[in-house]
């Protein structure tokens, strides 16, 4: 297998996208990828396009192929990946996978969604799609009645008492959009930059003990990427980041789920792409992980191995995560103060890597010094699809 | 890049599912294949699924990780890959792909629909999705106006009088049906067996000059099968079959497609197939096409090579894509004997090929000398995806 680089990264504003189609959207963060990377378009031999819903947003099926006919790619294959919320990141997996394979040396991969159109009950409610349809979604369960149980589980499993978790978990979302409003690409740039704890646990109660602030917004928008064969990407860039592992892993549904404040998927997810980079949750400086609830960056936080388990709340709200502490996790603002346009939240999560490794980060939100290895983490469903993806500065080690 | 081989196939009974999910569907045809492969479910390192509309048909979204989960196999990586009726074709190449790049030694690839149930008119409506939402889809077409489309501009060019080129599509029909009126897994098994040029001429009117039994059914069903490093496959069965290659091409929306009846994707598609096994259409002694209406799979042998531009229809009337004649095409009955449950049609072809290709076709179906060579075919939308497969019955000549 050959070692994988990434040479470009394009990233939309995420947010209202208002009349742009979603194919459009993709269009546009392609295109920055490319001009990134500096490469023309027929350098491209391949496409993975990561949405999850956009025949419901859009009436749009098989998007991948049209998105490759607006970028003029030719008839090059253009396939479409969907694990709900985990989409991107599985198409760029895909895509490192192919150019390792040594069958392409140039690849795209992104994602994109177009979830704001739908509006909140309704999106809610679609959302829940990517729940077990018959054990869960025709229960009625939604992804906020998941997290809520899940941060009712971790209270009880480390005893903590709730309002203390809520004021651990407030932590994650002041962090998150502090790291937001710094973000020009981010949806809630230049607000909420300046949240308290209280302000998050006296917001609107949307799943107790979730309140409007511990959710991430819905969101439109696209990220995209061009991957490249290690060897051949400083012909296009000098500051290339490699691709040092990645791991997927699947779930099962809640009633067969053994632990869901340590999920399994993760665990083996995490490992993989830890033992394929040659390296341990201790040498990364920085993470971009799924706070789809604040609850939900505490569990990853513990599964990706960062933190022992029941560790992670108490390290939260001691700053371990903040910039400057242990690990930065979610410097970006993550999906809370980012952004989460489903199918483009794992490309948005390497961007911000990206921008991060090449010490150009949003200013503010610059890790210091310029960290060598990164992380995504990238969730799809309840606990369903996991994906992660392992960056760094430099090859792996032989 | 590794040779690759198919060890294990499996496939339901193509039809009306009843109360049987999409999920149990796919896991039927999985356990077969697994039981055909002989190995242990523990064997199985990764799950590509096909799906093109799950979402609509059953409100599950990620279905690969529950089917991941149904059949027990762990923590896996499982992802959906969404191509339209192109679906399945896209999950078996992309194991083949995973497998060759020397990633996984064994990975299970199907795919999977339930259609019947949404009923013609939604069915036929949601299906428009995989066109181009904006410039088709919105205009009102749907499938049957693309390929009615198709026939005419097919009559147009190659100056054939409309109702002559009605029969000579006829022809498509009577021999698909003739096949699958004698294969127990099709949806018109032991119907429409000896069904004559006349009947399908007078058949309903459903979008001129197409009629009833110009197109193919809606289906439910799933078709999976276990790929494997060649090097490991005798170790499994003693007729492993190669696939000596593979190819994917994409398309354009229709306004920007230069010409319907030489889909320039199927033909790179085609291309790369060929090129990577190294032979050309004459050697193929069998083929699945894509005739989800009877011009589609006069379109498609042209595309292929087998014919030439404007000589296919001629060719089926002579009987020279028969069991027997110069190529046996869709000697299973195809999509339009043997049903098209959309996602999981590219496996069903595949699955049908390994039968001819061990010698195990349907009684009356199997093509003698046993083929040495076959090709699928498997087309998403109105030629956005195509995707091509290659099968031998030994490795690759060096």
């Amino acid at each position: 297998m050959r070692e994988v680089a990434i040479i470009g990264v394009g990233h939309t504003k995420f947010g209202k996208a208002g009349d742009k189609t979603a194919l459009e959207l993709f269009s546009e963060a392609a295109l920055k990828a490319v001009e990134d990377a500096g490469i023309d378009l027929r350098e491209i031999e391949a496409l993975f396009q990561g949405a999850a819903l956009l025949g419901f947003e859009e009436g749009q099926v098989m998007p991948a192929v049209f998105s490759a006919a607006d970028l003029h790619l030719g008839e090059i294959p253009a396939t479409r990946v969907e694990g709900a919320c985990a989409s991107a990141g599985l198409a760029i997996r895909e895509a490192a996978m192919w150019v390792a394979s040594g069958a392409f040396d140039v690849v795209l991969a992104g994602g994109v969604e177009k979830a704001l159109a739908m509006g909140t009950p309704f999106a809610t409610r679609t959302f829940a799609m990517a729940c077990h349809a018959y054990s869960e979604a025709a229960a009625g369960l939604t992804f906020p009645g998941v997290f809520a149980m899940a941060a009712r589980l971790y209270a009880h499993r480390y005893d903590i008492p709730l309002e203390k978790l809520r004021e651990k978990m407030a932590c994650v979302s002041v962090k998150n959009h502090f790291h937001g409003a710094r973000n020009p690409l981010a949806q809630f740039y230049q607000k909420y930059g300046d949240l308290k704890v209280e302000d998050v646990l006296r917001s609107k109660m949307v799943c107790d003990p979730l309140t409007l602030l511990d959710c991430c917004p819905f969101s439109d928008g696209a990220a995209a990427v061009v991957v490249c064969a290690a060897e051949k990407a400083r012909k296009f860039t000098d500051t290339p980041i490699y691709i040092l592992g990645t791991g997927q892993g699947s779930g099962t549904p809640l009633s067969k789920m053994e632990d869901m404040v340590k999920p399994a998927a993760r665990v083996a997810s995490a490992r993989m792409a830890f033992k394929q980079a040659g390296i341990e949750p201790k040498d990364i400086q920085v993470a971009e992980v799924h706070d789809c609830f604040t609850i939900a960056e505490i569990i990853a936080l513990e599964a990706l191995g960062f933190f022992g388990w029941g560790e992670a709340a108490d390290a939260t709200e001691e700053g371990e995560t903040d910039i400057g502490g242990r690990i930065a996790v979610n410097p970006s603002g993550g999906l809370i103060g980012k952004g989460h346009p489903i199918g483009a939240t794992g490309a948005s999560q390497v961007f911000s890597l990206v921008e991060q490794m090449r010490g150009e980060a949003p200013k503010g939100n610059q890790v210091e010094p310029v960290p060598e290895f990164g992380m995504t983490d990238t969730l799809g469903g309840d606990f369903g699809t996991l994906c992660n993806i392992i960056l760094g500065r430099t090859r792996r080690k032989k």
